[in-house]
């Protein structure tokens, strides 16, 4: 870790709970004067590290938190700011990235960490075992018709596919809109599953069938995973084989 | 961890260094007796637990190394099989899961672990910031009509893409296949990057353009990513914004 210059460390937590975090995401926190995120986020890190400095905002403030962040860092403190999974998925590390030019001595780097795609599969099993698309179902920033559009593809495609931020409260059906659109590719019978609030209180996971995800309950905590023609159900577990010559 | 039953642990050990294993995949392999993987991940493991046992099979003997790693389990040992990168991504949960019907007695738990897609990305920004597609270039278990289509059809969708296994000593000049079929779709001036080595001695990584991706010289070390038409390169780091109303 440079300490030389001014550092604000963009980093991934990965699902919530301690174990899951990287060595370096932990060195990077413990290196910190501030840590800084959205509010649920910054309550999950507490936990660990009470003593330090903390500056939370809500989830719709995402620019305002970034540019805290690098002015904190500009100032001289050394920064975190984190994101839940991993630090670009979906993540913090693009706009800081983009802003970052307005703070030409602050030096971002970015710490990887374990995205919900890959926490969620290895609740289920190994749903994406193979070549997969992640999608977000939510048009908060990206047109729907986009989204539609790549649903129908990574279908298409063979891709297993994992869906992110499936239902809100303001974006209720979403889930069952877009599995209508993915049994126009696919059988209903395809091997899907669902993993909610993954590595904290609540944790569960269900595998099904496509058909039977159409009215599946999920919410803003669910991660939900859709198999490929090959994709099975191996004592409860989704499994996507590695490849048509093997096993 | 439940130590009243039989137990293999498949874990993803991320990278290479040892600051980018999870909390969880670091207490796995300090509690297993036995460490069984590919010989290159058990070298990189055998450096920071020198004391435990370990067993190494070659690269194309993964259905050798799940069953020797059952068995052991079934035996009583402890037994944590390690894979570079995630444990589901390209990895051995689902050969271990497929074949684990044989061992009714062990239990298969997958520890996720920070897969190329990830700690690649860090390294060269925020290339993958929204939807996403990974497809491996190898064709040792899927057929090359399959993975040409899904270049296609990620890139029709917008995706951004992440190119694991382009190259190797057996399959040289896929990586420039693949650009060609791309650069059907996509502009020659779409932002691209590479990473080599990630997280080992010579890592090193670069932006460039789809064009210049096509002389690129990969090996099977290299991860990959192509942008959307939205990716830009900001002072030399890939960042892909979060979507059209955003950053």
């Amino acid at each position: 870790m440079h300490t030389d210059r001014k550092r604000l460390s963009v980093v991934g937590i990965g699902p919530g709970e301690e174990s899951q975090l990287t060595g370096l995401a932990v060195q990077t926190l413990v290196e910190s004067d501030l840590i800084v995120g959205y509010t649920v986020y910054v309550e999950l890190i507490r936990e660990i590290f009470p003593e330090k400095e903390f500056l939370s905002t809500p989830m719709m403030r995402e620019t305002e938190r970034c540019r805290a962040a690098l002015a904190a860092a500009d100032e001289g403190k050394r920064v975190a700011l984190v994101c839940s999974g991993d630090a670009g998925v979906y993540g913090m590390a693009s706009p800081v990235l983009a802003l970052a030019k307005d703070y030409p001595e602050v030096s971002v780097s970015v710490i990887p960490g374990v995205t919900a795609a890959l926490s969620g599969a290895a609740l289920l099993g190994s749903p994406l075992t193979g070549d997969f698309a992640v999608i977000s179902l939510s048009d908060r920033l990206t047109p729907m018709e986009h989204i539609e559009k790549r649903l129908r593809l990574a279908a298409r495609g063979g891709f297993c596919i994992c869906l992110y931020n499936p239902e809100s409260r303001s974006r209720s059906g979403y889930l069952a809109r877009a599995v209508r659109i993915l049994m126009e590719e696919l059988s209903g019978d395809t091997v899907c599953g669902a993993a909610k609030n993954i590595g904290r209180e609540g944790e569960v996971c269900e595998v099904m069938t496509l058909e039977k995800l159409l009215t599946y309950e999920a919410d803003m905590f669910t991660t939900v995973f859709i198999g490929n023609e090959n994709t099975e159900n191996i004592g409860g577990s989704m499994v996507t084989p590695r490849g048509y010559r093997d096993l």
